[in-house]
């Protein structure tokens, strides 16, 4: 019987999953959905054996299901945890900080530590210790990915690692935030106020309680950090940006755009000099004829321009939460091939 | 002395040109340029053994340089030679003939039966035998690689294979050739009919003495069908798809395309089907706020539309021949990493 044979030989894969709101569940939901493409295509049972929010989590070495996911258990949680469940790979979903590492940094660190690999979604780690993570990896023979993190559904690092490889990275700009899109559209197109834009972006949902991580540009100066470091080795912390929000936008400054048929957008920027890259956020505009211009509402976009490719353009568009869980389990599907081929 | 040392444990991979025009010669200044680069990144020698074009070619097991692609020896050429060359990669790049298969269709297949790798740049053999060549490197063991054929430096089966890993393809749409952008530009914006575009476009250089192959849709339909096959297993022939191209179309669709503000585009497209897909060549009318009414000129596009990730948009443009040149050289790499992760 083939198929008995082939369950016989098939790889267990244990997975954990640190953080389980929104993002962390629908990783969950859309791996159990995916077991049998895995099994399939690589001969790999995955199996989610663990996953913990900041109180509570659930561990199961013969595997978790979603009938479970609303019945936590208070105490199965921590880096400790996770490590102690056997999970060969760590998906980090949890919330981000990029002020202190947020919880992600500890579960990251315990987790590299014990050879463990780590797809990554919250940004705060990465961007607070990331150079040091990566050193970690180096040392440890783990792999670390962050396609969630990076931009999520967009492909960023996909692009330089993959689609652009051989080819010399000259610049890079990306439109990677949602809400200032969403702002910036409101005050050019239906000429609301930076103030009335953002109450009324509140209301809707597509701006929290306290924007300023969106619209002070850090969100995106976050996100291009990521991918200097992680994409070209720039080796860049925080306070080399320059980073501008579109807090303190005018009236005339909206006004001029119209008049000129030119578009804003938050931008995060990475421009190769002598030695280094110079990186920062700020609002550049765009004509009506670039691609770029049109990239608006939840889309984010990315621009590279390399030695030998010209310019190469990617624009993203997918729905979260799945968008993200989606792009975590790409990187999941890259760990499986890279381990299957080292295991041949 | 390390340097040394490292010499000593080089692998040499040793690379051959089949079809030596302008794209061949491309690839082969940039395969030399980046020597250093392999060595230093793979610790790989590259060298260059043999090109050929139609008549001659050049042999030189210690690699050639640029310095001798203007005296390429009568005789030298054929499938024969290049299998006799030793050469471990196979870089295709000569005349496409989707009818025929072209000149390549023997070369490759010559190769991938000795278990060589390939890298193809020209249509005509995939579109032609893509299927039973593919046949042929699941028996062999060789890898064939085609990111130069199914749209140079736009990345296509990139996005599908490596991007979008793990979510299901339901549609694709992608403006894929740049002689039709042109005409509809010039007969959409300045009112030419299309006659008088072609004539200008072939004055230009923008378009062949016989244009049909771009205007009439085939080119269009060949890297269709190679995305569709290598990307997508669809397993479609030429006579699947509904061809239509640009060279019936009416001065008055033009008014009313430009009276609606829509801007035409030839479009090939592929949509999952109950058991299989809908493939087509033909003209589709994009809004302004689309990203892709904006893609002209020499520009190339690519939307995917997945399960998971919603849609994802690519736009490439690169110039010719370097671009088409690192498109095959990025796979290139793409085959030392596999190798190199095999040999570990």
């Amino acid at each position: 019987m083939p198929a008995n044979h082939r369950r016989d030989i098939m790889t267990l894969i244990k997975v954990a999953i640190a953080g389980f709101g929104g993002v962390g569940r629908a990783v969950a939901s859309l791996l159990l959905a995916r077991r049998d493409q895995y099994r399939r295509v690589y001969g790999v049972d995955c199996r989610l054996v663990a996953v913990c929010g900041s109180q509570s989590g659930l561990f199961d070495s013969d595997g978790l299901d979603t009938g479970r996911f609303n019945r936590l258990e208070p105490g199965l949680t921590g880096p400790d945890f996770i490590v102690k469940s056997g999970a060969d790979i760590l998906i980090e979903a949890g919330p981000s900080d990029f002020r202190t590492g947020g919880p992600g940094l500890a579960y990251l660190w315990a987790a590299l530590s014990a050879g463990r690999d780590c797809i990554v979604i919250s940004k705060g780690a990465l961007v607070h210790s990331g150079l040091d993570l990566r050193a970690l990896t180096q040392s440890s023979g783990a792999m670390l990915k962050l396609s969630g993190a990076a931009a999520a559904a967009l492909p960023t690092l996909d692009l330089i690692e993959h689609s652009l490889k051989g080819c010399k990275v000259l610049a890079v700009e990306g439109i990677l935030n949602a809400t200032t899109n969403y702002l910036l559209d409101a005050m050019i197109n239906r000429g609301l106020g930076f103030d009335e834009a953002l109450r009324e972006a509140q209301t809707g949902g597509f701006a929290e309680a306290d924007p300023r991580n969106d619209t002070e540009g850090w969100d995106t100066a976050s996100k291009l950090l990521l991918i200097a470091n992680f994409g070209l080795d720039a080796g860049l912390v925080m306070d080399d940006l320059l980073v501008e929000g579109i807090q303190s936008i005018s009236q005339s400054r909206v006004e001029g755009w119209r008049e000129a048929r030119m578009v804003p957008k938050l931008v995060g920027s990475l421009v190769r000099m002598d030695g280094g890259w110079q990186a920062g956020v700020g609002i550049r505009t765009y004509p009506l004829t670039d691609p770029l211009a049109h990239v608006s509402g939840k889309n984010k976009a990315i621009r590279i321009t390399t030695d030998a490719m010209g310019d190469t353009i990617a624009i993203g568009s997918g729905t979260e939460p799945l968008a993200t869980a989606a792009a975590a389990l790409k990187d999941l599907e890259h760990i499986l091939i890279a381990r299957a081929i080292h295991s041949v």
